[in-house]
């Protein structure tokens, strides 16, 4: 389990396999950006389920306060972490091979009422989001992630406005 | 729990809420008029996260060959099960209100390499035929069963051949 | 404009038109069960830009930490509200006429990296599920919400151990 | 900001990023072709929506006379532009990574009653002919761009008249 | 076929069926409130496939600016009538039985590059949004349009100001 | 077995279940009309797979010149009628209650290379048409028919002709 | 327009583009390897509505018995063929870009009762069969057609029964 | 007809064409690891009805307990399979080139009540679990296939356990 520095890590990105990292990284790389201290895991909700089952259960005390949790195809990972545990738990559908993460997506955000998955979009786009959700959260009460987020924000906008489309 | 018999359940059916009630009891119906020993519980994936681990960890050991699992929407109750144990499990997609059964299908058919959810048709039929998918197991090795299911589908078989349409 | 009390709102709900309110409305209430000041608010995206933006933009400052924001069809009030605002932003998709709510899904969850919103499940699992988020995100930094979220989800275990279903 | 000509622009074409070019340039290059003045801008509905809202409150003055507007996944730009002004907007929805466009064409086409979006197809076949609807637009009183139109479209004509299939 | 008064028709609604009115019928109504003279025409591309022709070549000669075409399922008759005239052409697809209208919308948006059919919403929404679209376009040179689209617009939104929602 | 005349059949109609009559009756109404001779038969690919072999075997030396199969959900009888015989199969996708026919009609059309089904409409207007093919197909060497057909659509087409729209 | 042999064309194959060769040449193809006489042609129902109108109507005339057309995106080559004629036309739903064919089957396949259009598969497939089911109907009064479709069909049996699958 | 081994085989893979090996191929290569006897054949539905009728007819009398049956498009390989056998049959959608396997999909999951296919997900991972599948029946009655599948599932978790992600 990687934990980017010596803080302790608030959130936890977890996914149901290695191949998810080329999308789950993403959010990673975010969170590292804005100095948010993270673990990444891989925890299968189908081949590992007592690993979900413990590591949702004990993530609050560990100090975690946000999980990340990625998954493709019949994505029952988030759901299943959100089912043990009251801790805010972000989703991020995975590009699946022949549904294109339609399937993904409907498995992650059609929660029945009672427990929710905070959903972000397909594939890389929602990893990064993820982080960014994950960062908004924390600004409710860490004035030093909330000016990172903020001057993340401004400089996006500020490269919009910079670029220039080439002559017709 | 209901337990159709005296005779030991084979067959447990399980389901996300009561409102599966009106898809899955038709699972049950059949299975009654088969003969085959069954039990039916509600068990949610999402609001007794630890209730179906432990359902579907003592199956086996309490005498259960096959799990029916209905669910609706983001359905995981069939995969989480499936997850748990190595016995048969059918899944049958509840139909939900907005998507009409679209999530609920995916949600259960679309299971990763390594954990099989052999799924049915969306609603009443889906529920029906998971029924005669067990009596199918079973027949392998219960020359009842068999009979019986034989005889089941030699009916409908009759009851096709003699529905006369009415005049155009 | 409903302040559900004399306490300062924390979370603002808002809906792009008044046949919005049979979903949203239960969000309401459960932040109400849950004993979370919050306010609701007509504000349309399309008809109103105006007052999206500067509701947005004033959020923060007015108190509010949450915005619920839900809407059908091409709804844009979810995405263009994180846009004016770092605050979390969560989306509902209003179930819509011919479309059953797909296109209000998916113009709420495809956000484009860098500005997230936070889908839930189309309709009023939907919206009963932003009200627990809320709760969830809150419960990070106020110990009387986490008990009540905490409660909250013991009791709906509790009744799905305790519903009974009737025999096959 | 690319001006095409000397000559005040009467369409401006605005998009939500640089990628989006591949397929709006395809807009640009049609009105060329057609001597109508254009102007080219990235607007992002999420990451500028102040930009967004200037300019499509001060369109109109400045005399454009006709807005196509072009954008992926969540798409918001054509219909949050539609909302800022009276005049005519056209949306171009953009080919999406994960779900090819039907994401972009639902968030477009959508609208509610009230504020509307004139649609094209999903990607270069539909910036090609938000071009030619702004000429025929324009035609109603601009007899130069009529007669340009009418013979773009019988030159067309001559083409697919003259074109020879292989032989089988 | 009616006139909605003595003044020349600048616009023309037509339809593929009688039952396509109840759609239709809602763009009349709000032109005839914008006070836009219309004309109204049953015109079905697959069973009056020479009035369709004809009725589109004409159009301009008899003063027709602008043509709004309704149809449902393969819904052919936006498309042809823009084959056979360079005059805008608003498509709205009615919502059909089956498929609630996503095959009328795809038959009518996903026109080829070269012919374009500008389209609305499935259904009424797109029935009146087709009406301001073609204020809209004549406001370009109409200032007695533009003034009652604007005053249209600006008490729409005024009334969304004015609703109040219930108390939760 | 309905045999609409003392004339022998050219045409059969078939269905998988009685159920299918309230759509698949409209195409036996339409023959009827066009004094097309057929017949009509329950064959139900899954429950009755023999007599479906054996009634597309036969078909031709019995003098059927034409089948009409409707069927939905999984919907194998136009195809399965296809693989045993060279006669034209005309398939009517059944509206199905989860999917409203998206599955019947992927299901009929969809065929491989070798073996085709000719698909018509979802529903009743499939069924209709598939009369009104198979009148196309016998007109071919059948002037009585090719002239009832003509008859037909210039009726038809001078219904429409005739039809008065309300007004606004 | 191509014409396979000195015997006139018994069945027409247009298509709306050149790039639909690459499909519709494999019906051309499957229709020389049978030896019935055809024709090939690009009509554009958009870009040439007029040709459309001629062709379909004089097709009859001159000798053809069985019009093939195919078409990509919103398809309305092969609706509006069968408008303007009774004689049978075989739809071809070409794939296209964005959308797989998906536009392209429902703009062909959901026509309103009254003007058929018997749809096959999407793309080669689709093209191929369009060749078998004109030959099929040919075969009801030509017997050499009829002997050559049963050899065909014979061989494709054949070659299925003689394939030998590789070792696990 | 591959036998694996001199083992009477217990399971039957059979598939519409070659072309489907590289899918199934993957199913038969995890019964060979489980040394579960099998044998594999093209049996195409539409191209060999009859073989598929003696194959699904006699496959019991041979000593097949479970038959897997992949195919693609307009998959009718497994639905009348099970409908000549109360043999449990394992459905697997073949990915297919226009629709990416959801037309396989509904057309093997979507039977009627009373003739079920249990019915994997699309492609390889449904290939691989409908493998997992029949050693799950089989482990019912057979301690070895028991021990062995128990074993694969604690191996796969393994894998799982001991995956590292890079950093990020």
């Amino acid at each position: 389990m990687e934990n980017s520095s010596a803080v302790k890590p608030v959130v936890g990105i977890i996914m149901g396999s290695q191949s998810d990292w080329s999308t789950m990284g993403e959010a990673a790389a975010l969170l590292k950006q804005l100095e948010i201290p993270f673990e990444t895991k891989i925890v299968s909700a189908h081949r590992t389920p007592k690993l979900l089952y413990s590591y949702a259960e004990e993530a609050e005390s560990r100090g975690i306060q946000i999980i990340i949790a990625g998954a493709g195809g019949a994505a029952h990972l988030p759901g299943m972490t959100a089912a043990m545990t009251h801790l805010p738990v972000l989703g991020v559908p995975v590009q699946s091979k022949a549904l294109s993460g339609q399937d993904s997506l409907l498995s992650i955000v059609q929660m029945p009422a009672g427990i929710p998955v905070m959903t972000l979009a397909i594939g890389v786009a929602g990893a990064k989001n993820a982080a960014l959700s994950a960062a908004s959260i924390l600004s409710l009460n860490d004035t030093g992630v909330c000016e990172r987020l903020k001057a993340f924000r401004a400089q996006q906008t500020e490269t919009v406005l910079n670029t220039e489309l080439p002559e017709a």
